[in-house]
């Protein structure tokens, strides 16, 4: 297990599983810019390092993630910046969904505006019963930013959606799992390590490459027609035919063994 | 508190939020061309009036809305409209979901047909318990109209709505909470209370200008990729910094005091 | 009742609900090239004629369908077919989404991989208590095949599709109806009379040309802003305007009796 802290986020790997932790005390892991750029880097370094094979997102202390620092927000409605190019950073927000490996957001508490979007994010969400969550855009003035308008639909609905975007209201894990935000609630203190379970799990069975491939499926299929998604699938699958995984995938099926899958970082 | 009722829409304000209510008793609320206008015109008017900041839509009596005067569409089948331009009667149909005011329905009982697609275009949904609900059209030799193959399965799923527009049965409240087509059920002599008071928190706590935003952008970022969504999304941020409703936002949450936005009424 | 079994797969028709059975026991209904192309045949064969009004897809013994053969994948692995024209067989098995007759999947046990997806593109999904699932893809090294990627987050959102087609992990026939999946489940020595009612329900209630048009919608609905599907919708409503199903739509009903709508096979 290494770990290191830069800018309010630690990253550590223990096997194949690295795990991201907002960790900025000082103010209950509220994000300013550099935070939220090391959370990017660190995703895009888990995601090329032939070693891991699952990512864990989660918060040190009571919160996951807050949001933005308001401070921050203080000064910018003081001094907006322009608008136009150089605006990117919401490649880091939204770096779970970018990167190859799959992201796991453990949802110890709190989790609100840009903390939400980051748990949106995601591929898959546990939280701690007790967690409160509340996208907060609407009650601050803000529109729904970094995509959430298009997650979080995705997620839970449309009706659904509009309520929590709208209404900036606050709800509970428990609610999140029924709404379907979340996929699982757990005990607080089981929270860790059920995560690293589910985790474990997918670094275990599936073939990394798989999971890439998933993930570029995903959100490239879902604007096609069905013929056309099945038709790009099928280009896939014919590839998948002659690469080292199915034959590993079969030969741990026949065997009832755990599969040795290659890894498949990141270029 | 101001009402006026106009073929068979009764139309009042209290405070900032506006109530559309179906109330032709002597058809149980059934639509005919005039009542679908009215109901069009009267979300127009309340999204252009500065004083509204949420609209409840509810039905007078036992139905919220049966769908199109049965009446209607047996002149229709006797002598069917040529087809080509000039129907787009659907603007009225859909108006929750075009104008930029909040609009909550409250469905107070029988929802089926055209009337259940005017419920599933407005933003959020309460039933009272015992409400019963059809889509209807299939067992009428009809198609899905205005939108509803659409609107249905981003509610709801494509399993569900398939069954619920293939079969055209009947079902209830609580089966509709259940589906995620509602997102609460109320007791019957409560219903009208909670919708007024969910309308009553968007229309004190979300800035009008929020919400106006956010459901253009439930309109447009579906369509798109993430990062095309995302980046919408960060202009629109960026613009959002600049102006009282962020001000206003931060500092009514920094004094722990109700926010004052100012109106954002349709041009 | 009439019944043949070619290649696996049982066809027979009773009244107006053809049903289509995987049954190869020897090798426990998994897929072969012939199999797979003979459950196409079988759902066209049932959508061109005009006693047909719904088909219910099942598996005789105790599997619905495990996926692919085996063996069948060994030999690809083995020698990977060259990429490149003419492998378009994902049109037989995603056949119960282009049919124009409504196709219910009545999911008597074991629903994996290629199994799982001919389950998705169904209409409606029943499935047995204790019915096991998996999408299996993952744990073999192949990817999401046949338009999975975009079917499953349609049907149950994306963060439990993510969690399904990234794990691979097997789940049950309880999480399948928690997460949306399937519709229903029944007991397991009543999913065959259930899954046959609710297709008679189709048949007996429901204009086939009406659910013909509808499959059609959603296949096209999806992609469109609001306002164009209903631009679409308003365009097929108008042609239904015209038509025998819309007569005998309104006569039944205001009869109380139970209609008697025309054929509308394939052509």
């Amino acid at each position: 297990m290494t770990e290191s802290i830069v800018d309010g986020v630690r990253y550590g790997r223990d096997g194949a599983v690295a795990t991201v932790t907002f960790d900025k005390p000082e103010r209950s892991n509220a994000m300013d810019v550099p935070m939220q750029a090391r959370y990017g880097a660190a995703l895009r370094e888990a995601d090329a390092d032939p070693e891991v094979r699952a990512v864990v997102v989660t918060g040190a202390g009571r919160a996951f993630c807050p949001g933005a620092d308001l401070g921050l927000l203080d000064g910018i409605a003081a001094a907006p910046p322009a608008a136009g190019g150089g605006h990117e950073n919401f490649r880091d927000v939204l770096a779970a969904a970018t990167v190859g490996v799959p992201v796991v957001a453990a949802i110890n508490g709190g989790c609100a505006g840009l903390g939400f979007v980051i748990a949106c994010a995601a591929d898959v969400r546990f939280a701690a019963a007790g967690a409160k969550f509340t996208t907060a855009f609407a009650r601050r003035g803000l529109i729904a930013e970094y995509g959430i308008a298009k997650l979080l639909p995705e997620l839970v609905g449309q009706g659904r959606a509009r309520d929590l975007l709208l209404s900036g209201r606050t709800f509970t894990a428990e609610q999140a799992l029924d709404y379907g935000l979340v996929q699982e609630i757990v005990p607080p203190g089981e929270l860790s390590l059920r995560a690293q379970a589910y985790a474990t799990e997918l670094a275990t069975y599936s073939a990394p490459r798989s999971m890439a491939v998933m993930k570029q499926q995903f959100a490239r299929e879902a604007a096609l027609s069905l013929q056309d998604s099945a038709r790009e699938a099928t280009a896939l699958m014919i590839d998948s035919f002659g690469r080292p995984e199915l034959a590993e995938g079969l030969a741990s099926w026949n065997e009832r063994r755990i599969p040795k899958f290659p890894p498949h970082p990141a270029d």
